[in-house]
């Protein structure tokens, strides 16, 4: 069993995308080696990658405002406590629409994680 | 993709766990066929089994305080904000220690859920 508080976790590379940290919180390194859980933190007006992908993502939000869009393009809006599902093959980012960090956990199957 | 809050989401069958809620937060019924989040919530002296199971929990405290003990019979003292690995096979539970709820998510993978 590990324990571990978030201040404890490193960052991890997330060079090319401005204004996103990324922490893996719990993963492979731990010895979690089918689901691994992030968190990214975004400045005010920072996105995720607009992309797809064959996995899906269980997301909590955790601080601040933010939206995500959906396959449609729709822009759905979100605030801490809320809880996302992105099935695999969606189209989707997020984006910090708040005037401070907008922080959320992101959970991914292994191979959803480098 | 789908957006929720958790007083959205029903209670789900925990009859023969004193003490104990559940509720299945991102699962089979959202289209997450491979990884479910649950949210449990523990009375004051609440606890789950003692158990051990062939997943992994990936758990991170959202209220409270308790414990968490481990395979060699340890107690690691838990609070709002810890993240816990609990490896596949590692017997352990989890115990609220304190004088409110101790709340957490508790992510498995799909076979971990019913």
């Amino acid at each position: 069993m590990i324990v571990k508080q978030l201040n404890a976790v490193p960052y991890a590379e997330t060079s090319g995308y401005a204004g996103v940290t990324k922490r893996i919180v719990i993963g492979p390194a731990d010895g979690s080696d089918e689901i691994v859980l992030r968190y990214f933190s975004l400045e005010p007006g920072g996105t995720t990658p607009h992309h797809a992908h064959g996995f899906p993502h269980l997301v909590k939000v955790e601080v601040g405002e933010g939206v995500a869009t959906d396959g449609a393009g729709r822009e759905r809006p979100l605030r801490a406590g809320d809880y996302i599902f992105v099935p695999a093959d969606e189209r989707h980012f997020f984006r910090n629409t708040g005037a401070g960090p907008f922080e959320f956990i992101c959970i991914v199957p292994r191979r959803g994680e480098g």
